[in-house]
């Protein structure tokens, strides 16, 4: 069933841009006020350009790509890592790179790979996922 | 002065309730509206009790924990990762569990260690996160 809908090496891309609206939502979500990302000036005084963007909202990205993007909405995640390699700032648009890494049919899982590239083409984070097939 | 302000071995705790309002709120933030999150009937035929929470709010809560409730501010999460144990609810309530897992003097980072403990004593989550602390 996982070979119908996946294949090794098959790849992904979306879009993303990141607004106030999604900045502001996820403040709400978490409660976060931490100062790197409310403060212009305190973040300015650690080096970074502007405020910094939580990391978690490319996480929200990735639900949203498992969620929505693939051919498949019988899923679940059930695993992700991600490391952060530069900031991401305000109106940033991201565009997310994914590619299938593992197909595991005795467990109904897919493993995918992905980064996150900004508009000067940086790769901003990169990561994995896990999902499960519901069946 | 990370061995100022942390301990290997430290532990903390926070508790979460997953409200309707940080609910939506992560809708609004990922657009992610697959139907395990969205539709308690199609939940309920995968076998599941109500509409699925999406995992990602669990990451939005560490953030709120990194941003919000260590001694200092100046931080920032290098890597995360996370895997999910057992679903969660709407108005579930969830303890969170950190301890202080490795200190990194020569590169200002620090690990912790989580997981999420749910109102029925289920452990629903576990992952860790590294932070770098800010110069």
């Amino acid at each position: 069933m996982l070979n119908n809908e996946f294949n090794i090496g098959k790849e992904y891309k979306e879009t993303f841009i990141l607004t106030e609206r999604i900045y502001k939502a996820f403040q709400e979500c978490s409660g976060d006020m931490n100062p790197l990302h409310t403060d212009e000036i305190f973040a300015k005084n650690k080096g970074f350009h502007d405020k910094v963007m939580y990391g978690n909202i490319l996480n929200a990205f990735i639900s949203y790509f498992i969620g929505e993007c693939l051919s498949i909405k019988d899923i679940i995640i059930h695993s992700q890592e991600i490391s952060y390699k530069k900031a991401v700032y305000l109106n940033d648009r991201l565009r997310l790179e994914a590619i299938v890494g593992g197909i595991y049919e005795s467990v109904n899982a897919v493993v995918f790979k992905f980064k996150f590239i900004n508009q000067h083409n940086e790769m901003v984070a990169k990561g994995n996922v896990q999902i499960g097939i519901l069946l």
